[in-house]
């Protein structure tokens, strides 16, 4: 998908007017931002009214104030705008995304991801492609050609995840954590690829050659948006790590990092690639291999700078989505039918719950009948959590919606206006309704001691595999013990088999891949345990007192913040 | 001035269309920022081939290249937009300018500092708009107004004072440092607001009522433009001072800094202030209070994140003006005659040369005859240097050339064109040749032996006094023979009068101010010495061996980074 950047930020005829409205505009934006953050910190201790509904609601208020002071006119102080959407506000999550997860734990849980990720958002798109050509023809919406169906398919496929893993605790359940984490990413990728696949298609005529070639062109688009960035990613590393050796330059470090991955989404789009898969990548990369080449001081900086640059981006875009969903234009076509309406909302999130359990609880059993061990089955509750997760719909919706059902800002036809209001609906419903009810669903599916014990066990099982072989086994005792002291405070479950724990990671892919690691990356592109060593900072040490691992060779500065992943 | 962002970046209209080439030009640019990054850092070791110089450079080959393989049709692949510089470039810049300002320094020196910046900067003005009204008219290069004539005093009195200051070392010549780089902020601002002055009045009638009313009118941007920047500052600080005391939250903290910031100027902007001032203030504001408030990881991730912006938008800024240089359209109107063409930018020149001597070399004498300590004089060699730092112009007179000389993107107008392309010539040619001369001049008149004298005198006299009165004789005293111990190793300067030391800032502004400081601000808005006491961390201090002041009390941690300022 390519986006006129250009067109947003180097237009060449741009008028330099003294346009106090725009201006006033971003000083309300800016200022809500503040605000957000602001009422956010104060209803932390509610972890179930997370900061996106904050956003949504303070978005949805100034949307309701702005159109009673314009008395109904001008709801046009902000409208959502694909390009923006794609160019500047997802980069920053998706790469921070990759950048933060726990590599351990997200290579490990790999194929159940992919599973979810990439087999599941297709089951969920054909259910909801078929659902709606079923029901929405009796409805009389207006016309809508088959790729308008199949493209409702990919929209409603794309899951929100924010909201549960705001819920979900990395250190309680890092099993069910990086499962919904990282299918949240490989799901959004999936959507767009083949919304995008869709919108490039001729399916007027579907027969079994275009069929295969959609599949193949959606694999060609999932391995190669990948490998870009994991070439961007090693790159950054191995440049840094060669002008590591001059001297050191914190802000030339943080920049090339923060432009590199900014570079890997977008050549990723030039090439009509997913950007989205490729700076996903690309963060994993850096934070295996070019987060170890960089100064202490930088380390640091890239941490929060691009957590921070997440986190506005997120607060940003569900304000944004909540002051757009009262744009009254759209809201004008479909005001005279409003139980059509209603009813096409009604299905669509209908065919959200259906499309997602046909895929959660099959898919699972299929993950479990893989799986040997019975720690690392997907246990029912945690099922319905896996599929109550993916239930939200967010800004991927809203963003592709727009792309297919409007054209220059035009939403007059009449199809068109319901699917667009209707997007709309679905994405606040879900975030606001089933957001509030997410919280207590976990609290009641997941009981603290439950959770408790799957960490621990989770966490022994897969956590900081990447020293040499030798020191494993003593480290995983170790890490074992430890864990069961602490389960001795909870109601005894049964003990982890640690033999179990030991010769299940030596047999996974994952393993091989730390032995090519160890052997051929690292001594190219850095990485931990191969860069000069430097004395960790006793202050960092002291933040971490449980850190287990101290008894690494290589001695690299143990990860500046235990809580935030990405550093083992 | 106010500013089209959301005809920039939120256009209800936006066409979403697959435009390749606004991809591929955006691809080029953020590849050739690697390039400048990384090119940057292989010459560092030359420091006169600085940063800008390489930008520039790159840019210009680049744009021949383009220009080159369009067969010069299309140099259109980037236009410098006036919009772009003033709402995304620049606040970053300045910002960060305040935020790691030496503050000691610049308020120690804040008179000197608003003379040659504020005073100074109209002396240039009048004999540039004087100088062009005399020359231009025997040129005959077109129709130009007394308005026009006035811009151009405006345009070129816009120092870019980047280059020097990547010269001299703020350690070494802080005296130096700190005059150059406070008066390139406040020429900035005084500029820019004499710009919209000229803009916004009717100057056919030129009486002394207009005058008169001019003069309040700058006065008064100037006085609420800082007071703004100062509240942002201030209202950043209380609130995280408050927030502070529930949870850390890192991601929170730098991200309210950040939008607060940017909050200020656009304030500023809205209100039709001086968004530069404004946001300069509160940079220095927030370094003083705000940023004493956060955890030591928000320090360090603030310190450097704005740093880091601040050079992208610095290198993105030169490679922008590069570029955009060889725009052909520009170019074609003064082409039939490019000896006038040559005579404009040569006029202008000299016109730059002469102002700026017009003010350096008498206000140094003024300020010299204020100032008793032989040590606090400004040397002829250094007034050399202060009118060579200031010769360079940079982005700033493109934007308001462009703004003044362009309507809709159109040059075609015989003046118009003439005045872009000497506005070209001359930045291009004083960043690049005054550029590369900068750095053996500034040797061949700040030899490092005295430099070293200068910068040891000067430290001692104006650094670190933020502790209460009581220890500041020792500290001085204990510093004081520090900087003689060191001395014994240059050839035997005449000793600084101790006692004169002591004597003359007490006496300052600025020492009532810290004890205002003391006993009013710091307990309300928080800053060093009034946050809950964390046991600084030893490997920052480890990095700094020789911090003279250990012996403070309040022992808040010891700023990251030395040769960064902002923390003292």
């Amino acid at each position: 998908m390519a986006v006129d950047w250009g067109g947003l930020l180097m237009n060449p005829g741009v008028v330099s007017a003294t346009d106090y409205t725009s201006v006033a505009s971003i000083n309300i934006f800016v200022a809500l931002l503040c605000a957000c953050i602001v009422i956010g910190h104060l209803l932390e201790e509610h972890r179930w009214i997370n900061e996106s509904i904050t956003a949504l609601v303070i978005g949805l208020c100034t949307g309701c104030v702005i159109l009673l002071t314009t008395q109904g006119k001008s709801s046009h102080i902000l409208v959502f705008s694909e390009d923006l959407f794609f160019i500047y506000v997802l980069p920053p999550i998706i790469f921070n995304a990759g950048f933060q997860v726990k590599k351990k734990q997200f290579f490990h849980n790999f194929m159940t991801i992919m599973l979810f990720g990439a087999v599941g958002t297709l089951i969920s798109f054909i259910i909801i492609s078929l659902g709606a050509i079923g029901l929405f023809q009796k409805l009389d919406i207006g016309a809508l050609e088959i790729g308008d169906y199949l493209a409702i398919g990919a929209i409603f496929s794309a899951t929100d995840s924010v909201c549960t893993l705001q819920v979900l605790n990395q250190d309680e359940t890092p099993l069910l954590y990086s499962l919904v984490f990282g299918e949240g990413v490989v799901n959004d990728a999936t959507s767009v690829v083949l919304f995008h696949a869709i919108q490039n298609f001729d399916l007027i005529h579907i027969d079994a050659i275009v069929v295969l070639k959609f599949v193949g062109n959606f694999l060609y688009l999932f391995f190669t948006s990948t490998l870009l960035g994991a070439i961007a990613g090693l790159l950054s590393a191995y440049i840094i790590k060669k002008l590591y050796f001059g001297r050191h330059s914190t802000d030339r470090e943080v920049a090339l990092m923060i432009l590199m991955a900014y570079l890997s989404y977008m050549v990723a789009e030039l090439l009509d690639l997913s950007g989205i898969l490729t700076v996903f990548f690309c963060g994993i990369l850096m934070s295996h291999y070019t987060w170890h080449n960089v100064t202490e001081k930088s380390r640091i900086t890239t941490k929060h700078a691009f957590a921070t640059l997440s986190f506005i981006a997120e607060v940003f875009l569900f304000l944004y989505v909540g002051m757009d969903a009262l744009d009254i234009e759209k809201w004008r076509s479909v005001s005279n039918s409003p139980g059509k309406s209603v009813s096409v909302s009604s299905i669509l999130l209908g065919l959200v719950f259906v499309g997602r359990a046909a895929f959660v609880f099959p898919l699972s059993a299929v993950s479990n009948w893989r799986k040997k061990s019975p720690d690392e089955k997907i246990t029912f509750k945690q099922q319905v959590t896996i599929w109550w997760a993916g239930l939200m719909r967010g800004a991927v919706s809203i963003a592709l919606a727009y792309n297919q059902f409007t054209s220059f800002g035009d939403t007059e036809e009449r199809g068109n206006a319901f699917l667009i209001t209707s997007t709309i609906t679905v994405v606040l419903f879900s975030t606001i309704v089933f957001g509030l009810i997410t919280k207590p669903l976990v609290g009641f599916l997941l009981p603290p001691s439950t959770t408790g014990h799957l960490s621990s066990v989770t966490l022994s099982f897969t956590s900081e595999p990447s020293s040499p072989p030798r020191s494993y086994l003593s480290m995983l005792l170790g890490f074992g013990q430890e864990s069961q002291v602490e389960e001795q405070t909870v109601p005894p479950p049964p003990p982890p088999d640690l033999r179990m724990l030991l010769t299940a990671p030596s047999r996974s892919v994952h393993h091989y891949w730390r032995k090519f690691d160890d052997k051929f990356m690292r001594p190219v592109f850095g990485g931990r345990g191969f860069v000069p060593f430097v004395p960790g900072s006793p202050t960092e040490r002291s933040l971490h007192p449980c850190q287990p691992f101290k008894s690494e060779p290589e001695g690299d500065n143990p990860p500046p913040l235990s809580p935030v992943p990405g550093t083992s």
